[in-house]
């Protein structure tokens, strides 16, 4: 189960999340993941990553009930309610690392809800009083904050992209 | 900055987040700031890892501004308002765990409102509809799932314990 992950003495739920997702790289996959990328190639291309560890966090993921794995030739990776659940955790850290970890506070993508006001800090939309479901949520490129990445996947996030979406390209 | 981390060419704040935070042990180490134990001693015993690891990831979190160290001999490290903004990152990561990678949906401690109410998964307190600032939770070992660390940092917080505030032992 630990994978040599070594935290098998700590016995705290924070411990055991860490197990699954605390790994080098795996939040990021699941970050793009959440954003509709969904092949392996086209993960590679985000993330820039060796086949041998995107291929170890995937299927890591996938032994955990994070992610599934579909179809045969074209193969893709989608989250499961488990890790869809993972929104919260995904929207804090990038919350906070706007905030205390970014040269300019500003994050590369904004959140808005489907209603089309903005998320704050927690994720709650104060138009509608609701925290919505990541999947009733839309990411959106920072105008003021163009991101430099030019791979394929990249240039085809640079429009609005409801989350858990496939990406169109 | 990113430490050999590199996550230098993904812009995201999820990945500057964890340059800063994402390193092995870290949050563990948040965590138990968090809860008080403020000397690194304690904080070896609690959790177990080399006096080299530690130093390494608390010099990591002093320079990037979420620690600080006060005190000569016996010096004591203590979260900075960066560290506290935490709270809401370890959270989630706690509720997570407690539901998708405990084997029995439980977890150590319980997190309670200063009014005595316990908080819901997102960290809010229903009967006073806030959601705390850690300084006003109590976190409390479930009395159905004692922990097995029987170091005495542990044994001292095996009583409720009020975030950030010093433990007593």
């Amino acid at each position: 189960m630990a994978l040599g992950m070594g935290y098998d003495k700590q016995e705290c739920s924070v411990a055991r999340a860490l197990e699954v997702i605390g790994e080098r790289w795996t939040l990021l996959i699941v970050r793009d993941l959440f954003l509709g990328v969904r092949r392996f190639s086209d993960l590679q291309l985000r993330l820039d990553i060796s086949k041998g560890v995107l291929s170890e966090r995937l299927n890591h993921l996938i032994e955990h009930g994070i992610v599934t794995k579909t179809g045969t030739g074209h193969a893709e990776y989608e989250l499961t309610p488990a890790g869809i659940a993972l929104h919260p955790v995904l929207f804090a850290i990038s919350s906070w690392g706007r905030e205390y970890a970014n040269p300019d506070n500003r994050s590369t993508r904004i959140m808005t809800h489907l209603c089309g006001a903005a998320l704050d800090a927690r994720g709650h939309c104060a138009a509608c009083d609701v925290t919505p479901p990541p999947g009733d949520v839309i990411s959106t490129p920072d105008p003021d904050r163009p991101g430099g990445r030019t791979d394929p996947v990249s240039l085809a996030l640079r429009g609005p992209q409801r989350l858990l979406e496939p990406v169109r390209r």
